[in-house]
């Protein structure tokens, strides 16, 4: 199965630090290429991958201002696109753009919905709806409007998330600075418990931080460390007492969340969006409504056991489940092609009002069902492999560059004698193209 | 010939007040379609045209907050390609996004930079300068790294703007409110000159407006009228004594330039981006240096013939004469395209090692050369029309449903003896199959 993995570029993938869809990405990426799969990572050409890598953009653009975002991402999309030919399936995690290229190409495309950043976004993923694969990341990001093919939850590395059997004596807030995480209500709790409060994670909200979150950055009862990089991670959220998650957002999943049990340590969190799926309440970690509720919450920790929280991600969230579950979906999506028989399959190159063009491969050993067609003649060139022809009472092998006519309404069958796959190029001929024109008399695959 | 043309979505194509490159779009598409050129136009759903209007987003995005213009512009481009097979050509005044899905069809695409927004959206360009083909709007605006087939300048519809033979007494700026639009300049020159001061337009840079702009309007002496809709250009423009274009940027084209002249209306420019192009400085304006150029040229400004500027606008900025030299620049690149013949064209389907697919159609009364190939081997499939074929020393009469193989090394020639289009579908075998295998032996078209 050779897949193309669509990254977006404005970090590395992996992320040196922030990031989290390429950090998704290339969890997914690595795991699969560790199962054998041929992936192909359309990324920034900083980007690190076991698999193949394929850029047009060397850097990320929010690592380097020389980058215009909108032209370097079209020129990304667009390469995916151009080689879609070489891949059984497209894995988009990049967000809406590339869905409006999808019908440039027969190759499925598969998209990862990480969350809508907008209801105004929705048009876009309404008219691709039909004719794509959406995937969410949580049953609460689920849009009501479109299908989805799956619910896959994200999985981590456990190798770089280690359980630690002993709690430390900080609350942990872990993500960006922005209203939507709760930075504000994770500073109150810790005050109001007197506990210490470690904040880490990028700014996003300027004005949030210099206002609301700056003024309670003590060093000692509020520490801010800034972004935090992958290696230290651990160190960080598995040496909290509880992780703070109070949101103020429905979000679509919350990585740090699994990456902190994975330490060991249980979180206190809002339940909104993805988190009642991702903790389980009074035994990972305790959802709450309010300051109060999570106040009460750090209380209660200690009755929580950290190997129950370790339990539950080595069980629900490795990145080896999250590769499973994206494997049973492509496989899906790669079984129901519409062109794919059990004989084999064909490709339509040209319909006009009279006559229509494909190409057919036969498998060795297979053939077609014995059929007639009221509304077409066919005529069939042998392009590589042999062919035993059944047309009327005549039955016939033919060669390479050898033709046969099949008349409309004539009993006839295709079959491949061979031990190399049979190529031929059929030329339709009549008033109607539609695979229901097919009277089938016999057929070894029983359809009717 | 069928042009699908490409509009933006900001504004209605035509803009109901301001937005130039809809404005464009609109006087070429309809003067196109008074030329008999079959026009579909893509554009928001309230367009108006005399073509036909195909559209997915139903306002502008800049009149409608509901919009999101990246989520609208891609489904929007996404449906002029769908449509591709449907156009000769396509003509793309949309920027640089539209270029990115160009590869996924045959159908030609000419490209009207209106502009460059910024040096970072060049790559996109560079990628599909090969591909694409590029009309600069000014000579001064054509970027060195870029090939063009043309330079056209914009045209406008002269019966929109009436010639007025006296002049007025005010000074006017007329452009949006943005610092490269040199409005101060404006300003300080109509109070040095002693003179009223009309200014019109959008306000595009809202703090440059209120701090150093609004301060000095005072209804009098200078006066903000806002945003002018079409109907009332005239009015303004053609009653000003002269118009002020006292620009801080390379301005790739300026309309209200060659408006004014259209009045009658000379032009006071500093001598950036295209105006040494369209000024023809001491006959249609003056182009100057500085304030103190600028004031001198209001003093000298009765010494320019309203007239001389209306011939000059009659003369090289219509949109009749914008419309003939695109239509020369859509011809010849028809008249290119790889797969078109003196005796029809073809269409390749598909290309393997060991075969190749082609549609080809034969004009009636045409003729292919007496040719042979040395790498190759086919077989004709005639789908319409009747085909007289040379094979060696035979000449056969071919119906629709009938088929011929052409050895490898075979004289052969195709003719269509009819009096209606010969369609036949030819399957290439061999291990070679490019256009410079043919061996003509005698050819109609004069060809070696």
């Amino acid at each position: 199965m050779k897949i193309a993995m669509l990254s977006p570029l404005s970090w590395r993938t992996p992320p040196r630090h922030y990031g989290p869809w390429e950090n998704v990405v290339s969890l997914l990426t690595e795991q699969l290429v560790t199962m054998g799969v041929d992936v192909t990572l359309f990324a920034t050409g900083d980007s690190l991958t076991r698999g193949k890598l394929a850029w047009v953009c060397e850097h990320p653009w929010s690592e380097d201002a020389s980058i215009d975002p909108k032209a370097w991402e079209c020129l990304h999309i667009a390469e995916v696109f151009r080689r879609a030919d070489e891949f059984d399936l497209i894995h988009n995690q990049f967000d809406f753009l590339p869905l409006s290229y999808s019908g440039f190409t027969h190759t499925p495309l598969v998209t990862t919905i990480h969350g809508f950043s907008s209801p105004l976004i929705l048009p876009v993923y309404k008219k691709y709806n039909e004719q794509t694969h959406y995937v969410a990341i949580s049953e609460a990001d689920r849009c009501p409007e479109l299908d989805y093919i799956a619910t896959i939850h994200h999985g981590i590395d456990l190798t770089q998330f280690p359980w630690r059997e002993d709690a430390g004596d900080y609350l942990l807030f872990f993500g960006r600075i922005h209203p939507h995480k709760g930075v504000v209500d994770a500073i109150e709790v810790a005050r109001r418990s007197g506990l210490r409060l470690v904040i880490a994670g990028i700014v996003q909200d300027e004005a949030y931080f210099q206002e609301q979150v700056k003024p309670h950055i003590d060093g000692s009862r509020v520490e801010y460390i800034g972004s935090v990089e992958p290696k230290k991670r651990q160190e960080v959220l598995g040496g909290a007492l509880a992780l703070l998650h109070l949101i103020h957002f429905d979000e679509p999943f919350g990585l740090s969340v699994v990456e902190a049990m994975a330490c060991g340590t249980p979180v206190i969190a809002y339940g909104r969006g993805s988190m009642p799926e991702i903790i389980r309440d009074g035994h990972t970690g305790f959802i709450v409504a309010d300051v109060n509720a999570a106040v009460q919450a750090v209380d209660r920790i200690a009755s929580l056991e950290r190997r129950t929280c370790r339990d539950e991600v080595e069980q629900r969230f490795t990145c080896q489940r999250m590769a499973r579950d994206y494997l049973a979906v492509y496989q899906r999506i790669l079984d129901r092609r519409e062109n794919y028989r059990p004989w084999g399959y064909y490709e339509d190159l040209l319909e006009r009002d009279d006559h229509k063009i494909k190409e057919i491969i036969v498998k060795p050993g297979e053939r077609l069902s014995l059929q007639k067609h009221q509304h077409r003649a066919e005529h069939w060139t042998i392009v590589s492999g042999e062919a035993l022809v059944t047309v009327g009472d005549e039955k016939i092998l033919l060669k390479p560059g050898r033709s046969v006519d099949v008349p409309r309404g004539a009993v006839h069958r295709i079959e491949n004698p061979g031990d190399i796959p049979l190529v031929l190029v059929e030329v339709q001929m009549g008033d109607y193209f539609g695979e229901d024109d097919i009277i089938r008399l016999e057929d070894d695959y029983d359809r009717s």
